[in-house]
């Protein structure tokens, strides 16, 4: 048992090396990033589309998924520069594999790095990819009882973004508790409710990833 | 990187064994056992609430959950004998961890074992736990994209359960572009659609549990 503990804490050494060199180089083009984390089908490509087809920054997106590139398909339509990250059958990204990504795909003249991880609301929250916030992307049809059975990731997150919100009355989503919730395991976090279809609560997002940039650029 | 892959595959052939340990207690008491492995909020306990409030046969639950006992005290209320794991951060039940559940947890006179996984739709397909059968759970709201995206749940799936299916028209779902992946994937699996909370479709569901209850006990 130890034995897989030490051979699980160098293995996580390592791959924090490679997140160190990540924010070391994107602290020095002044790129913020931002990794998106959440359920399969939490809405964070949505979320993405509706942000990119708003926002007036530069922008670039790194689509982490076990398989497919269909969302990297996605972003590329709103004109944003994105790549895609298979795991192959990894859980979550890691910063190595960032890294390689980033060889590929130049944050030269980007504002914002978003990742957008696998879907996933366990494990992505304990790798570092080198970020400035990790932002924990919830709907509402997943139900109001997410934050405290996956604690995890609303202990980490800069943003909470509940999505979907257009459902909330047809679910019987408990609002109320959800938020309160959220605010008792993070009460730093800066918290939204959107409907990225309908390009609702996206100015309120935008103008917190402006006010991070900001202060990443000072 | 080969280190890493030896101590991974080493972990998991000890747990194969507890896996095995399982497959023949549950093999000697005739005792049918199904793991139901999905997202987050894909309604894997609503699911289990539906079924166990209609089927005639003796079923107890072990609920698995990165924390809190919430999904165990929903299943209690059924009338149906339930005990919670925590993995406190783990994101996927392994054989061990259902082995020691097991010492608290009389199964002698069921006829079927549910395990309802961590909600994740990547590692839980990776483990085996002993049980008959691996069944997906997927709900509409996730999107029609998932069985592609996440493959290797649908290769290893009995049964593949396409829940909330009374939000296909308001959430623009690709039904057959769904099927049709899930088709492409495993073309042996026994396909259902269900609107739990209303009870639409869960009499199929029960047809086919009861059919491998009795393939078991011949």
């Amino acid at each position: 048992m130890s034995r897989k503990i030490s051979v699980r804490q160098s293995v996580m050494a390592a791959d924090e090396r490679h997140a160190a060199a990540i924010r070391e180089s994107l602290r020095a083009k002044k790129v913020l990033m931002v990794n998106l984390i959440g359920s399969p089908g939490a809405g964070k490509t949505t979320l993405l589309e509706a942000t990119l087809k708003k926002i007036s920054t530069a922008c670039g997106v790194i689509e982490g998924d076990v398989a497919t590139s269909r969302d990297a398909e996605r972003i590329a339509k709103t004109g944003t520069p994105a790549i895609q990250i298979n795991t192959h059958g990894g859980c979550h990204l890691e910063a190595h594999l960032l890294q390689k990504a980033l060889r590929e795909f130049s944050v030269d003249d980007l504002d914002i790095l978003f990742i957008e991880n696998v879907g996933n609301l366990v494990c992505p929250a304990e790798f570092d990819l080198g970020e400035d916030f990790k932002v924990a992307v919830c709907s509402v049809p997943e139900g109001a009882d997410k934050p405290l059975k996956y604690p995890h990731l609303f202990y980490e997150a800069g943003a909470v973004v509940l999505t979907k919100i257009d459902m909330v009355d047809y679910m019987e989503f408990d609002r109320e508790g959800f938020w309160s919730d959220v605010t008792k395991l993070n009460p730093m976090a800066t918290n939204f409710e959107v409907d990225s279809r309908n390009g609702i609560g996206i100015d309120g997002w935008i103008e917190v990833l402006e006010r991070w940039l900001m202060e990443k650029q000072q």
